[in-house]
């Protein structure tokens, strides 16, 4: 029986991952993609250098380390968790594993258009987080889908930096706020109420326009880049029927990343304090993995965890 | 006007330092320890390999960012610090900045036992923070002073990897609670209820024994490592006239890092979230620096913070 699973291979779980096995916890992190997100850089048409994101070094180091201790990551997708008396059971397509706890850090997916020329795009100038890629596309033409507030403060980031900012509305979402009514008026802000995305051009690897229309209108806009801020989907399938979720689906965690499950802990954009930011991941996944050590500790004296909580 | 200024150089203040200067903000590092407690290694008697810590890394890796932007540190000690209309004043010795944001990261400091042989055997096997250090005490015999739940919970960690361990108890504590009975009955544990510290004896650069003491009892244990569990105590007079703390003196903050005065925002072992772990300061650094940045681009658009909040 291992001491602990983590789920997910992102920065949370490398630094949940690397934290427990430093306090000698036997540890397995199971995950197909590592690095998870954090390795996601754009190409801009024009551009020259590569684009550095904040927290890679970090999130690198992390994984350096993790790769001297290879037999604790088994490269595949959990499609099952249970729990009995105190064991979990983690089911993947061709083995089980049990453990005392869990650490699930299987992240978020951002909700796409589902548009088939929006795969072609994405990293050659197509994005779903402004406040990530802002500083790459200074001076250039954007476009942004969404009018919820976290899209907002994002176009908040980019009217300084932007050359122009074509804000398609599908919707009115947070349009009337404060905010929204600010950056309506702003000069290098263009509305298009209403609007939906038909196309994304790519061409010569680089992303050149955008096709929006609402009913007979269409319109064609050059832009190098595309922002899809539709928000982001927790991965919390898994969990749902052993933890509650809050309205959107992340798994709702307390200020020490445990769970509502006793042994069940979370990290990351799967759960209601979303990161976004590779080092706050890195930072909650590394929470989360003190409190799992905690609760195994008390697992091993045979008291209950409830009694080690330091708050 | 700078756009912010970070005071405290531990990881948080790092972090959320190299966070601002990516998103180009005007911020200035105010502190004078560079890496604050985050460097702090032992060594113990007869110990070949130098003390490695699970994030250090990470650390090192924010601090060579920073050095490549020296103009933005500024090696001294913050004495004031005043908000008027918008505008922050943070004065040092001999200069008074002004920002439209502040990040307060001054860290917290163990409450010592107040020996001047204390002094002496700090690095040389006395330390204040089980949970740091306990990986490199296997096979040895260590004392731990303090009774709280975080020092019984170090106790926890230590059951299974030192060979006997010293449970100095100046007052009761939580050893009434279910993990401190089931401590006092586990067969490596020797509790010393009553007992106060003498004494730390430092021979040829590492702790050799503690001397404790009872009414007209004095007992010399040989030890060859010393933890002071006597709590943090965080370094917030900077601001307890500006913002709420709790009753031991942590900065309160909301989950995005914002203290009650819009703002200023504080992150690592001066909150009440305390951290402890680098890697958890990181990620608390970076959230306190995107709560700031949001703040400051509401101000450039004039508009309340209170619009763009994204909870």
């Amino acid at each position: 029986m291992n001491d602990l699973i983590v789920i997910g291979g992102g920065p949370a779980g490398l630094a949940a991952t690397t934290y427990a096995m430093s306090k000698g916890l036997d540890t397995v992190l199971i995950g197909t993609r590592l690095g998870g997100r954090a390795g996601d850089t754009q190409y801009y048409a024009g551009q020259v250098e590569g684009e550095e994101l904040v927290g890679e070094d970090a999130a690198l180091s992390l994984q350096r380390y993790l790769t001297t201790h290879l037999q604790r990551l088994v490269d595949t997708v959990v499609v099952g968790l249970r729990k009995d008396d105190d064991v979990f059971s983690v089911r993947t397509e061709d083995a089980t594993w049990s453990s005392r706890a869990v650490i699930i850090a299987t992240g978020a997916q951002p909700q796409t258009l589902g548009l088939s020329s929006e795969w072609r795009a994405v990293g050659l100038g197509l994005s779903y987080s402004i406040t990530t890629h802002a500083h790459a596309v200074a001076g250039r033409d954007v476009a942004v889908v969404g009018t919820s507030l976290r899209a907002l403060l994002g176009v908040a980031e980019l009217v300084d930096l932007a050359r122009s900012i074509a804000l398609i509305a599908p919707d009115s979402g947070a349009l009337a706020s404060p905010l929204g009514q600010r950056l309506q008026q702003h000069p290098r802000v263009r509305l298009l109420d209403g609007f939906h995305v038909q196309e994304i051009e790519v061409l010569t690897g680089s992303v050149q326009a955008i096709v929006v229309a609402r009913e007979d209108i269409t319109l064609r806009l050059p832009v190098q880049a595309v922002f899809v801020e539709l928000g982001l989907v927790p991965n919390s399938q898994l969990v749902r029927e052993l933890v509650p979720l809050d309205t959107r689906g992340h798994i709702v965690i307390d200020a020490l990343n445990r769970t509502a499950q006793p042994g069940l802990f979370a990290a990351g954009d799967v759960t209601n304090r979303v990161c976004e930011q590779i080092l706050i991941a890195i930072g909650e996944g590394t929470r989360a993995a003190v409190s799992a050590y905690a609760y195994v500790l008390a697992q091993r004296l045979g008291i209950g965890v409830s009694s080690v909580s330091t708050g």
